[in-house]
């Protein structure tokens, strides 16, 4: 029974990819840049979203996965930005993001003239890593109150991408957090990893994301 | 083929759900607990251990699910209590525990005289909440700094629990958090939970934490 299910999850992850591949290729000629952002629940996704709206000077929709409610949707949306909310299941329903939820959700949307899409994945370190959803750029998102140890424990979220914002450096004097280990096991996962850190609150290090963003 | 896809799920979760029924009656016997402990990735699970080994006068074992690394097995062990690891797979393994390869660590530890086995599940609070791994109480920890919307967004894992710890409340007085509304979202969700909130670090509240095990 175990290798029917693999021959079945093969299968699911080739047509993820395809599509996937697809969607970046169509993206690109368009000149929209896709951007995928990975982490746990309440790492602080949606409020940078929120802030990069008022920062930007550039056109970005979002599209929100959650398992269920449209709870971040509104807050994007209250912020003015395009939104489009995928929920997954009413009850526990999938824990990621998959390529073709994603491409049904910009054939619905108006990207006319959109230069950046962002993609706010499911809350979860894990599954969201091992679906290509046709983004040209993956970013884990990890709050400084998660940990040093987190790159070690969730390698495949933070080799599979090339941006890792390390978010709520408000917090660090409150917390035990070593800032130069958790960098530090980062590189060790993905040696090629840029890395920005930042407060989305007290907007300390926001201008370096900003600045990743124009380029 | 989707049909296909979940006709083979739903074959695992009916075989993981007999294993759990079993291995639940079979530790009830020997009148050992079995505790399932869920939450996202950098709530605090294990420090909670490290300080519930030293505070509670009982016999514990861990059980600890990480997809790779047995960081935090050694830092129980240095607690002095059993532990047993389970590592999901190298690059991107399973994001969830089933009751077979709990009950398998169970068989390979010595748990006579054991009073309480906990399960730190796998840090993830989408996917452990969908397999029964055959504990008599299954709890979330959910830390302050992950919003108030959580119950709202992963409502699986806090509606099949009874006991939700909010973790990390030394953090409050640094956090927009709502705690009265982070209690009543988790209420909404499910109005039998019961409530802790602890901070390992300070010890605030720890004591209801450890009445609630001596029960």
């Amino acid at each position: 029974m175990d290798k029917r299910e693999i021959k079945v999850m093969k299968k699911i992850l080739n047509m993820n990819d395809n599509i996937a591949k697809e969607l970046r290729q169509e993206l690109a000629k368009e000149n929209i840049c896709l951007i995928n952002l990975m982490s746990s629940p309440g790492s602080g996704k949606t409020t940078i979203m929120e802030k990069t709206a008022a920062e930007l000077e550039k056109n970005i929709c979002v599209i929100e996965g959650d398992i269920q409610t449209t709870l971040d949707a509104e807050r994007i949306a209250n912020a003015g930005i395009q939104t489009y909310q995928i929920n997954t299941g009413p009850f526990g329903g999938d824990c990621h993001l998959e390529s073709s939820w994603v491409k049904a959700a910009i054939a619905e949307m108006n990207i006319t003239d959109t230069d950046i899409i962002f993609v706010e994945n499911i809350g979860n370190l894990v599954c969201p890593a091992e679906f290509d959803v046709g983004a040209h750029v993956n970013a884990v998102v990890l709050s400084v109150t998660e940990g040093e140890d987190k790159p070690l424990k969730y390698p495949l979220a933070f080799r599979n991408s090339q941006l890792c914002v390390i978010s709520k450096i408000d917090l660090l004097p409150y917390l035990d957090l070593d800032l130069d280990k958790l960098i530090s096991n980062i590189k060790n996962i993905n040696p090629k990893m840029e890395i920005i850190t930042l407060s989305a609150k007290t907007m300390k290090g926001f201008s370096d994301w900003i600045d990743f963003l124009k380029k």
